[in-house]
């Protein structure tokens, strides 16, 4: 399985393309010099956990197509998700004097990629960037669409930009070197889209889930490019999430607040969204959206990629100011993204918070 | 002359009107109500000058109109215009947990247009925000086209994103609590129209320099509306700057050298450009680009504002580092706005570095 497969995200003047092929991280010296045909510098921005692995590699066919590199390197964690570490990149950018159209590369995972992308959106009111995930998360998730952001105290990812990036360019290969906690984190993002859209696509992920945690390279390769076309196309329609985008944000109302409530140390956020999907299929049983038997079938199949299913001990009260400052609100109003069945999400909006107490006493 | 004056800027989903009204600050509820109708509350940024001065009856007109208002007031002044400001101000926006759809309304000069656009650009990956500017210079210039920004310390707005406001609202009355300065230092921006597309305005605003002086309301309102469409036919044709929307950079290369090698402290933002046009003026009959008289006509109608025309001292190479920041260069040129005329500027992509030290040793 080393074929290449390309995917095109159409939007106008920015469309770009998802690039996804075994080992391509070495080539991607070539790609960016047909793109950026102008350019002559640029700048990687990595975590000192992905750096060690994988920058060598990219700054040496980088330079090879005769491009003049620099780098940056944050610390790994979502903690350094913050305007500080983003700020500290805009210093490194203005001290090499980076021009418009020189690129910034994100080499890492969706931290390192949401927070170049901020970089990179700001910097001179924006220069073009690369996404080259390391993840499955970034490679599935993260690195398609254009949301970039760094977190605030009071909520994850409130400071941001829609930014598209110029390319996505991801080798699967990269997966070898993944913890096994992050490779299932991106496997909650994978079935995320199954439980969506696509019953079919929930129904194989949860049957080839050995081969998942085994990282066969075909079955890999597979949902990577089913994961990337659900996300293109989603986003094609709905850049700016005004309307169906919000869909993605299935497990992710109370996926975020976990996160918060926890402070990012107990849970990656696929982990977090795992256990949010389960109360969104919970939540859709309760209010009669969705048949009995749904958050069964949820629970199943996230057990079966190994991903948590228990429910953080809060009060209502807590999980309701969490997510009053959760950003895909509109007015007072908490929307979630419910089923009607697995492979069938929707917006609610008419979610009251009595039904939340109802939901969180159900958990106790 | 109370005539109201309405300008569209179409840009399709992100066109705004520009409403240009003397008295119009007591009706800006009814406005945002109409423009809002889901929002129930608001951000009012403005600055510790132009606060005590129009907070009162802008939060009034919103009060009345049924708006729940919040304010954030941040220091005056060019020094203030930071990452740090910038994070303050999505400190409150946090802590007030505004929504998505409910706007931040900026009232004051450029400095408050600039970060407040910038902190809804941000804020939730983009809140909508209302211009109300009330500086000369804002009226005709930073309140029009979406650049927001803040600075760094090695340049000036280098942090920022094209932004639109969803309204501007302009009430030329306030220019009577203007310092004389500010009033001047808008007049360049004005003039500056003028020399790159339009040698009658040129004239018009030089023969009418001593009715802008007094305020006349019917002189300042004609160049106020002059200005807006101006500006807002360029950002039609051009909304991001990839071509002639950097012809409203004359002056701009040279000017933000000044206020940076200057430490922003010895000239405003418009006197800086006012010498910058001067400077462009010269090197462009250096290049003979533009007719010998080029220089001395441009020279003429700045003095007739009352703008500085004296080009401070600095070494060629103080100069060439400081503009190699400055962000409109693309590669490692830097690109300049020059004229072939008074009423006919263009992007120059061939200026050495070498005509930059001819240049300044004419000065010396």
């Amino acid at each position: 399985m080393s074929a290449i497969q390309q995917y095109t995200v159409y939007l106008a003047d920015r469309s770009y393309e998802i690039h996804i092929e075994s080992g391509c991280l070495k080539n991607i010296g070539d790609a960016c010099s047909k793109l950026f045909g102008q350019a002559s510098r640029c700048l990687i921005i990595s975590n000192d956990v992905v750096a060690p692995l994988y920058l060598e590699v990219l700054q040496s066919s980088l330079e090879a197509s005769g491009w003049q590199v620099s780098q940056h390197i944050m610390p790994d964690g979502e903690q350094y998700k913050t305007i500080q570490t983003w700020s500290a990149i805009l210093d490194t950018l203005m001290n090499r004097k980076l021009s418009r159209n020189e690129p910034i590369i994100a080499l890492g995972g969706g931290v390192v990629g949401d927070i170049a992308g901020f970089a990179a959106a700001c910097y001179r009111r924006g220069i073009p960037f690369v996404q080259v995930p390391t993840t499955l998360l970034a490679q599935v998730d993260s690195s398609v669409g254009g949301k970039t952001a760094v977190s605030h105290p009071l909520g994850k990812n409130m400071i941001g930009a829609f930014y598209q990036p110029k390319l996505v360019w991801i080798d699967p290969d990269v997966l070898q070197t993944l913890a096994p906690n992050q490779l299932r984190a991106g496997l909650a993002e994978v079935i995320k889209y199954g439980a969506i859209w696509d019953e079919s696509f929930f129904n194989y992920v949860e049957q080839y889930a050995e081969q998942l945690h085994a990282l066969d390279a075909e079955v890999v390769s597979k949902v990577i490019i089913a994961s990337c076309k659900y996300k293109a196309e989603i986003v094609m329609q709905d850049e700016t999430e005004q309307g169906a985008r919000a869909l993605l944000n299935l497990g992710h109302t109370f996926g975020h607040a976990i996160e918060s409530m926890t402070h990012y140390t107990s849970y990656l956020h696929g982990e977090a969204v795992a256990i949010g999907m389960r109360m969104a299929a919970r939540l859709s049983e309760q209010l009669r959206y969705a048949p009995s038997g749904t958050e069964a079938r949820m629970v199943k199949a996230l057990e079966a990629l190994e991903l948590p299913v228990d429910v953080p001990r809060f009060s209502a009260e807590q999980w309701l100011n969490v997510m009053g400052h959760d950003k895909k609100n509109v007015g007072s109003l908490i929307r979630y993204i419910l089923l009607h069945d697995i492979g069938d999400a929707f917006i609610a909006e008419d979610v009251t918070d009595k039904d939340i107490h109802t939901l969180i006493a159900s958990f106790a």
